[in-house]
């Protein structure tokens, strides 16, 4: 039990990042927000990136902590500076 | 239970791949990414296969450690050059 609490720290876990249009969203292994940052101008063609939000709700993730909490496939969007999270336009939201 | 988590790499596992405007789906065995990619021109009588997304949210795929972490029966659509994934059009998103 002591190892499903704490896990083991390193073992990368699958995400999904998307641009700020939405236009490319790629699955990521990444074991941190420090390693999926590392690995995000490469995936998403992006020179930088400013700060990672939940897709759906545009929550900012900045701490490692926070991180390790979410689940596996957790959605992100990645903002520029002067980038504001808006809702997905695809419909999911509207009924 | 360490065999369940890494899991034998090699072993097929079930998908289901669309061609892009989803007029032929199928279902296919697969070790990998690559192998996956590998039997699509045949499969889906496509020519090239520019990059493989997630049906369900158009994610794409294109590292194999991404692609371990799929469900059985993961479904989905090939795109080429310049296509754009778009949601499936049956009704499920649109109420």
């Amino acid at each position: 039990t002591q190892q499903l609490l704490t896990g083991p720290a390193t073992r990368p876990k699958p995400f999904r990042v998307a641009n700020f249009n939405r236009s490319i969203k790629k699955g990521i292994m990444a074991d941190g927000l420090r390693d999926l940052l590392n690995k995000l101008p490469d995936a998403l063609h992006v020179s930088s990136v400013c700060s990672l939000v939940l897709e759906e709700d545009g929550t900012m993730v900045d701490t490692e902590e926070f991180f390790q909490t979410l689940d596996d496939n957790t959605v992100f969007v990645v903002l520029d500076k002067g980038q504001e999270w808006t809702p997905s336009d695809n419909g999911e939201y509207r009924l």
